[in-house]
């Protein structure tokens, strides 16, 4: 075995993980990283040069998913794959993504100083655009690795400034097409995602490694309200049709539907809402919302999604207000291979890591990558359980104990 | 008399009003034009032009506001004051405002024109900022006029990128210190606001005038909840203190507060709802929010402030959620004075067009030169009683009677 040599500098990634979050638009400890933004550029760049420093063969494809690859003995066998995200939702933390992204460079770099030579190639990836941020869709490039969204949909999504995410790509220097993103089934024989738990049970725990078995199934719903606008001191409360007020039912509607009893894994959330003209003494006349719908049981999930909906439609009926109401994605849940879980069940024990057998509630790239590849991912405990928050953390140990059990784990994976 | 030789030229006040509408942040039909903006400035520039072009001795104070004034035979006397507003809040309309500082000069003008030459001087002005838009508090120009704004306090104002009004009046030009805008209480003999009604009555009755005998006690109040963001995937509901959920039940407690049995002539409006971070798939941290209350009975309107204000407490306790409030303004009712409203409602008679005595529910400078002069408006039909909106709409017809009824009041009021 190849156990004894692998040697984890995670004082290396922690550095890195602090120099990739400066490349942020707004002051630390917050990071806000959208895809294509400028910071998202010098991101890109940054990664590029590590990749290239560890002497990885790097290439990008046409929706900027940005691919390094250690070659390995039988460079024709399908290879085995890890990775994360990069991108950043407004005002949100540096470990979200970032982990899996330079934790699996520093496995590979850790394999490479061990004098491992593995028989698969194994490749590090950086997806792009797993935050739903600009298109209001997460895990764009996952998506369309995974066949599962269609690239002549893809290319005219439109971000708030009304750009197709054609155009941004041209403009960005993408080359290629998005209909050759899609990658064969055959391409990976395994894909395994190292991210922070995004939750509290690690921590709780006091176990340094979660395994997972599944990743819930998330839905996203944008919802507008269109009402009449006038003068808030001027028109009588009898005849107004008010957006903001249709909205507020709504959001309190979300909040019911997943408290409904026998819900009490489902999670739903208004996290955007723009009141249009927004001014004290104007009547709100336009207010978008999106709600986030949550669930490991895919049926549970859709339960609620379509009670949000009524609730939606009901709300706009009784306040005569017009209602849009478009579903951005309803995914499955995704189960992870029991392969690749006893390898990583294996390499924590080989480590004497005790772990913990887990769910993900947030989604991941992985949800997608299921669909082309056999996978699993590996979680490490973050402070509290903060994610999406300028004060989400993760230790120098923490991050050192996940990079060890995930290079045993694609050293195990890459000689199968 | 001086009646019959008073000829109006409505057809350029409305050129000129489509000329001044020019002067916005967005396209037509919709105006925005906040205080203190490029906007703005283009918008007093052509104003001091046509000012200047009627031969009005013009000058301006240190918060900015306009006055251009006619020169009476006896100059040493209190004048006659009219005017209103030019600032227009995120996509208005045209005529909100405008058609009483144009229409002001319109009927000085025709007074011009007829030979007629005035007792005392008579000053058109345009107040600084009615719109509460950058500063969170209507009539700026006019509550320091009045006295009733502590210049001190109202240079500390921030607007939304934390500049102080004060810095911003330095950048802007302005001369002087803000000690020097408040007016005697002997400087103005009587103050007449020309408007268009922002609401349907006059159209209703198909009337061309209406005679404003007290304007609605306006209330503003500033809150913002603070929760705890985090991941809308990984953190359960259980746990949360998710902001809008807050905001959203204060919002449907000011409309349940103003729609309370006896509150008839009660309105009040969530009008400005901002939530942070805004993303899909976080839990909003914080959602500022503004509300305006009105009413033409001063102790119904602060029933409802206060049970608003409680309804927001209570609300911030039941949900863990930290509660900020502020009270932005709280002012009294303002009763025109009889003598003004007399001489309208002559004007009118001798003009051959019937009016409708009414009260004011938008609240106008006029509000706070109640305070220091006798008051009173003259009201145009706007249709539909739109405002606040890009299709705020009234005719050259009706806004010529009411420049000609202006005109006579004027013409009287310049006598007495």
């Amino acid at each position: 075995m190849i156990d004894s040599k692998i040697a984890v500098d995670a004082d290396r990634t922690y550095r890195e993980l602090d120099e990739l979050a400066q490349f942020s638009d707004v002051p630390a400890p917050a990071v806000t990283r959208i895809v294509f933004s400028s910071a998202d550029r010098a991101a890109r760049q940054y990664l590029t040069n590590l990749f290239e420093q560890a002497e990885l063969e790097v290439r990008s494809d046409p929706v900027g998913n940005l691919f390094a690859r250690l070659i390995g003995s039988e460079p024709d066998l399908p290879v085995v794959g890890t990775g994360s995200h990069c991108d950043a939702i407004p005002h949100s933390g540096r470990y979200d993504g970032t982990v899996g992204v330079l934790g699996g460079l520093e496995a590979i770099r850790s394999l490479q100083a061990s004098g491992f030579r593995p028989k698969r190639s194994i490749e590090v990836m950086m997806f792009t655009s797993e935050e739903p941020t600009r298109y209001g869709i997460g895990c764009l490039g996952s998506r369309l690795m995974s066949g599962k969204l269609d690239p002549i949909k893809a290319a005219s999504f439109k971000d708030n400034a009304g750009v197709t995410l054609e155009q941004t790509l041209v403009d960005f220097g993408c080359q290629g097409s998005l209909d050759q993103v899609r990658l064969p089934s055959d391409y990976y024989s395994a894909f395994v995602e190292l991210h922070i738990e995004q939750g509290p049970l690690l921590e709780q725990h006091a176990l340094p490694i979660g395994v997972v078995h599944a990743i819930a199934a998330p839905a996203a719903l944008r919802c507008s309200f269109t009402g009449v606008g006038g003068h808030a001191g001027a028109v009588l409360m009898a005849g107004r049709k008010d957006a903001l007020l249709g909205a507020s039912e709504l959001a309190l509607a979300v909040e019911r539907a997943a408290l409904e009893p026998g819900n009490q894994d489902t999670v739903a959330t208004t996290g955007y809402c723009k009141v249009h003209p927004c001014a004290v003494n104007s009547i709100p006349s336009l207010v978008e919302l999106e709600i986030d719908i949550r669930d490991i049981d895919g049926e549970r999930r859709n339960r609620v999604l379509a009670s949000v909906q009524n609730a939606a439609q009901a709300i706009a009926d009784r306040r005569e207000l017009t209602l849009s109401c478009e579903l951005i994605n309803a995914d499955p849940p995704a189960k992870s291979d029991a392969k690749i879980v006893a390898a990583i069940q294996e390499s924590c024990k080989t480590l004497g890591l005790p772990h913990l057998d887990m769910i993900s509630r947030a989604y991941h790239d992985s949800l997608f990558m299921a669909m082309i590849a056999p996978v699993a991912m590996i979680f490490i405990p973050c402070h509290k359980g903060y994610s999406h928050r300028p004060d989400e953390f993760s230790s120098v140990d923490a991050i050192g104990k996940g990079v060890e059990v995930l290079a045993q784990s694609l050293a195990k994976l890459s000689m199968n």
